[in-house]
């Protein structure tokens, strides 16, 4: 991935946010802190247990820590660490969250807690984005790891959310294709009935500053070609700038096709939240999880005076 | 894609079995034929309306009209010419059936006729068959067309269907993964669960000679690295030949984004029937069309003494 073309399609903010850390604890994580602070892109709050932070800290050979791009939080086990970052961001004293080495059901728990967490009205969603070769801009997906079977009413948040955070990262009015396996609704089809509902909702301004249609093929959704072949008359089909799935399943399957085939690069965060999270694996290697920071650094542009 | 490789992943038949066509009047059919006669794989009985069919043949400069590879059977109009074509593999004057310009649903209810037809005991499935860079043998996708939401019981049979055409294409034992999103059995989703109930099918022998795992992830499936970092041990992870989608939607998707993202060459067949067929559309290309052929062909090999 070429890092510059990236940063150009991301429109990173132009002031240096703070990237609150639950549980801060393998080395991985402060190597992939050390790129970003190399790239000046943003400062960090490690959240985590004292012990184990020195350890990863001196295991990555971090070089920051004693800098202004760097302060230690300690806390008492990896749970406590998860809440104060989170606090962290509810406080604004940070502007993203970022899971490290807490079990991801204890940081979300933390994040949906009503007293102290980061919920908004919405459900939470995975947004991954694709670094693809042959194409110019990013490709976006939701949602591959949250949501297993959404209903619609879940389907339309996960298309809020996807929205919301696409133009935050600087898509005036992303175009949104609600994926099945045909292009026709099918009223055996669930998949087609959902996306028709969805983009009447888009029509009738119910979506906000988006553009959905569906349903729509893949090839369709993303190839101007294949959608002129099937004459299809539709401002996304073909320009499509964020894919909905109809579930887990399609999406999952999908993500890891254009990972293992489609040589693509990918990152991604979760929607929905009061800020953006960022989950990544212990699998992704340092390039993805940097391309997930940035993804989440670029949802928090503007976030104060456009909140929407 | 390479031929040569490719008939030889394939195992053609060492005589030369006759395709019935259900409406041959199309151009490009009869270039899919020209190809294939030169090729030596198959002799064509062309059924449909005389007047189309010659129409068809001038239009393509079809050179073989007068040879013993081609002989026109002319019918009334498209449903009879499919009823005929039906009827030429059920009296077994020929092996491969094969839509033309044929309505797909007219076609299929002459293929599910109770009397006349070329029902088994299972259901009909479609079976994609891909040819990808960087993989050297054939990786096969089911269903991405014919069953919307399968329960267990018709999985079985999509799986059973997939196995004993791919077995006599030339597969010994084909090993298939079960698709889900995650590769652990999660009582809240259902893809795991009938994923995990196929394995264990296998396991008991229910399911003829193939291997079955799942649930597995499509990374884990095909890909020996990310199986072995998720510590899965199994015969299938990272080597299957066959993957098995939980519902049509993760099917279609995968098959369009290994088409339009994988650089694939991609074609199909229906298997559950009496005899292959090779359903094309109209969008396919010649190489695509005579790649569905191929496949075709390979699934009758030993059909008379092989006949589980």
């Amino acid at each position: 991935m070429n890092w510059h073309d990236l940063n150009s399609s991301l429109q990173l903010p132009d002031y240096t946010p703070t990237v609150a850390v639950a549980d801060a604890s393998d080395a991985s994580l402060f190597e992939m802190a050390e790129e970003a602070i190399k790239m000046n892109v943003c400062r960090f709050h490690f959240h985590g247990t004292e012990e184990r932070m020195k350890k990863a800290v001196a295991e990555a050979n971090f070089s920051f820590s004693e800098s202004e791009y760097a302060s230690f939080f300690p806390e008492e086990d990896s749970g406590a660490a998860g809440s104060a970052a989170v606090r962290d961001v509810r406080g604004k004293n940070a502007s993203v969250l970022m899971k490290g080495m807490i079990d991801t059901g204890t940081l979300l728990k933390s994040v949906l807690s009503k007293e102290d967490g980061l919920r908004t009205g919405n459900i939470l969603s995975h947004l991954a984005a694709f670094s693809l070769p042959g194409r110019d801009a990013l490709l976006y997906l939701s949602d591959s790891a949250m949501n297993i079977a959404p209903d619609l009413s879940e389907k339309k948040q996960i298309v809020e959310n996807a929205a919301n955070t696409v133009h935050k990262i600087g898509i005036e009015k992303p175009k949104i294709a609600v994926l099945a396996a045909v292009e026709t609704v099918n009223p055996s089809m669930q998949a087609t009935l959902d996306a028709a509902a969805l983009a009447q909702m888009s029509s009738r301004g119910q979506l906000g500053k988006c553009e959905v249609d569906g349903p729509l093929g893949f090839d369709n959704a993303v190839s101007e070609t294949a959608a002129a072949k099937k004459n299809i008359s539709s401002a996304v089909a073909g320009k499509a700038d964020i894919l909905i799935a109809p579930e887990i399943e399609t999406a999952n399957v999908l993500y890891k096709s254009l990972t293992y085939f489609g040589g693509a690069t990918v990152g991604g965060i979760l929607a929905g939240a009061a800020a953006p999270v960022v989950l990544t694996s212990r699998t992704d290697t340092v390039e993805s999880k940097l391309f997930s920071l940035l993804l989440g650094l670029s949802a928090v542009k503007n976030n104060e005076n456009d909140d929407n």
